[in-house]
């Protein structure tokens, strides 16, 4: 399977992730992770700040996708049209071979409640950096800021959807399932 | 003004309020809060857990808010006009008596990112809420997941415009507006 990053920042996610999931997230420590892949702490620290953000180190790559999506849209795309670009570009960094991965990781965090807060404040996060890409396209404030929450509610949905036992689709056609069925709620009847 | 709350806990909030707005979050011990309205800490204790969740103590009443909106739905409602009607109930949690304290709510939660955690946290367990409310009304489980997620998000979005510097419509009306713009985001265009 291939690695989440290469190289050490990668190795010491594989390792963290491992250390979490057996021992314990509380229970181990950024000397744990580094000594188990033969690095020292000091090491450790120069490629994160402390042992929680080596779970979110994804969500950098994460916030950069969506504006890519947002990015590369042609003048003139509705609000709509920016958030499916958006929400496109963000599915295709989630790539099937990284699924058991990020499931692992979930467990991680389904366990620590402070793990949950942080990482819903790093999507909020990119939901301001998405909400701002909306504004400077023109999209009225309110409706930027709307459409972004939107954007990271639909992506977040999908993407628990991804890691459910059993879901096989990818993540890109779950995303935009999902999206469609956005619509359908909103959209009125008849 | 009315008070937040009557009684002894509506005192300690706007007590609380005060010391974190004049002193700061972090300078304000619960014993302070406490002393500001001639009780002990230990009277404050039987009242909050911690300084931290005098800020949070609002969102209880505003999770049974949105549910109450649901429950007194007819029969047959769509998963739209479920989550219309649990947004209007939630709304008028917020009078425009309250908008004052709100705004100065939101100012000490603002400036501290583990309160902007927390109250992520707690909007989230409310949105979890509602969509098992709407599973329960027979709505898909994707479904009302996204549906209930939008439903937390609108009302975040709406909540913000509310405290915003000038505003002076009423939550009920934003809220509805906000409803009406995440509709027009979603309907295709022609």
């Amino acid at each position: 399977m291939a690695r989440w990053q290469p190289g050490t920042r990668g190795r010491l996610q594989d390792a963290a992730l491992d250390l979490f999931v057996s021992r314990g997230y509380e229970q181990t420590t950024a000397a744990d992770i580094a000594a188990a892949v033969g690095l020292t702490e000091r090491t450790f620290f120069r490629h994160f700040a402390d042992k929680r953000e080596v779970l979110f180190d994804g969500q950098e790559m994460l916030g950069a996708a969506f504006l890519r999506g947002i990015d590369e849209s042609p003048d003139g795309a509705t609000p709509w049209e920016l958030i499916e670009a958006a929400i496109a570009s963000a599915a295709t960094v989630f790539t099937d071979e990284m699924r058991p991965r990020s499931r692992r990781r979930q467990t991680v965090i389904d366990q620590h409640s402070a793990l949950q807060e942080r990482e819903q404040h790093k999507m909020s996060h990119v939901a301001a950096e998405i909400r701002d890409a909306l504004h400077a396209r023109g999209v009225e404030e309110t409706a930027a800021r709307l459409a972004a929450e939107s954007a990271s509610t639909a992506f977040a949905v999908a993407f628990a959807q991804w890691l459910r036992d059993g879901e096989e689709r990818p993540l890109t056609e779950i995303a935009s399932a999902v999206l469609a069925e956005l619509r359908r709620l909103a959209t009125p009847a008849g």
